[in-house]
């Protein structure tokens, strides 16, 4: 009980931080990347090795991020690498984009889909406040490996399992913060989404957000794009009432069938998570952004 | 002229110095790691974010390795992090196979399917020599990014689209040398694949071997295998006649559906391609391994 209480202080806690003004907010590009993140020469090889191997979904479902890369997730999100390697992928969609655009692939509706969460939006700030902020020395009491409801009725009621990263003691996702941060509505824009977002947008294509936030979050979900400079977008698709049990590759599958009978044709393709790209009809092309710091099925 | 003349002269190179003795290969993880390659910081960022974009599918089709990245990948290939990232990615491989024989999902006849160049054996000792030994500022005058020939004839009656990394020109492919390094049959084990290999043959699996490699190969692949350290298998698969102009997703694709029909199940499929895993039917998992040198379609 006092655990709950001390995650739902650290829930307001954060609240308080972002609420208060804009220059409250960690953009991920802020930090000096020459600092020493105390990571070991070991564990910076096996991290970045177990990293890749979430990027490439070799490691398959996870839950946690393994003990020893807590700091090493923190040195990729908050140092340079995060935003580098976002660029890149944003860089390679734009190419791709335009170049199917000018072959005509495109048709009459030619559509890119974005996921929102660590793909529009990046929910750095709250991790950093909530879970990645203390090193490995600091105490850090709500933080509880042993957690035997996972996944929480809550999440799965969403139909999806989510699991958090967090620095020191591989704590799982706690929704009740989660969803105190989305009300919110103040996670920044990953820059080179919105970069990306507005290229495309001048290129005619039609945007279609695609979410496995709620349909209750519609409105939090709409302010935030718009703080964070999404002006416009065709449609944003969140899970209904009926979607409630599907996992998120059914779920998003399902809304890119629908969008295909409309008549988009469905070019390109943006998510954090394989659950956002794979399963069928699929993009022409989808394009992976990273995410060590959870998994979603 | 000249230059085909230097091209042979250097396959030639690669021929005496592997076929000597088993010293002369150099492992990739011989190699000491503390070693100042003379990358810079940028290129390092934006190589290993290339690197990363090639692992997730995110460049899609790609001939040469990014110029300024040359001694990235050098770097990358011959330091601790390939040998590291093959690790984990045989490590999760390992864990999944043993967890689903367990639970009795490969029925009869559980399967793992095995790529052979970069997956079970590696090229690097050919790649050391013909192209990623010279630093920037050496002499390599048989290096040309100017190959409008590409892909050549001999190449695309493989039916497959490889274009190779080289440190200083971006260089293509060059068969002629690729296929006299074939010929020896020199090319060492990928240690971590091996070590799989033994582990999944003791835990019962079926180890079927589909390469792009043609049927003309065959003797000297099964040499090699056994000089590597693999003693047995069920079925080696390689480039028929009849598979010529098919794309490797074609030709392996229709090779596993051979393979479910004779009642393997394929639980694994390993390969350092996207296009040895895609395609339908697909294994239950599949796991890339890492190849930043070159890209088959």
């Amino acid at each position: 009980m006092r655990r709950i209480l001390l995650v739902l202080a650290a829930a307001a806690a954060v609240v308080v931080a972002v609420a208060g003004a804009e220059p409250v907010l960690r953009q991920v590009t802020d930090v000096p990347t020459a600092v020493s993140w105390g990571v070991s020469d070991a564990d910076a090889l096996f991290c970045d090795s177990w990293r890749l191997s979430v990027e490439t979904a070799n490691a398959g479902p996870w839950r946690t991020v393994p003990a020893r890369c807590g700091a090493s997730v923190r040195a990729y999100m908050e140092g340079e690498r995060y935003a580098s390697d976002s660029a890149v992928a944003a860089a390679e969609s734009l190419a791709f984009a335009a170049q199917a655009l000018a072959s005509g692939e495109g048709g009459a509706m030619p559509a890119w889909v974005f996921d929102v969460d660590e793909t529009l939006l990046s929910n750095a700030p709250y991790y950093a406040v909530s879970g990645w902020g203390p090193t490995q020395t600091s105490a850090t009491p709500y933080l509880s490996a042993q957690n035997s409801q996972y996944p929480s009725p809550a999440i799965r009621s969403h139909g999806e399992a989510i699991s958090s990263f967090l620095a020191t003691g591989l704590q799982e996702f706690n929704e009740t913060s989660f969803d105190a941060w989305v009300d919110v509505a103040k996670a920044p824009a990953l820059p080179s989404s919105l970069k990306l977002y507005n290229e495309l947008q001048g290129l005619g294509f039609h945007i279609i957000l695609l979410t496995g936030r709620s349909e209750l979050q519609r409105n939090a979900t709409e302010d935030n794009l718009l703080f964070a400079g999404y002006n416009s977008w065709e449609k944003l698709i969140l899970r209904q009432i009926s979607d409630i049990g599907k996992t998120a590759v059914q779920y998003k599958s399902e809304r890119r069938a629908a969008m295909e009978a409309e008549g988009f044709k469905i070019l390109g393709n943006s998510g954090d998570q394989w659950s956002d790209l794979i399963g069928l009809p699929m993009a022409t092309r989808s394009f992976k952004l990273p995410n060590p710091m959870y998994f979603i099925s």
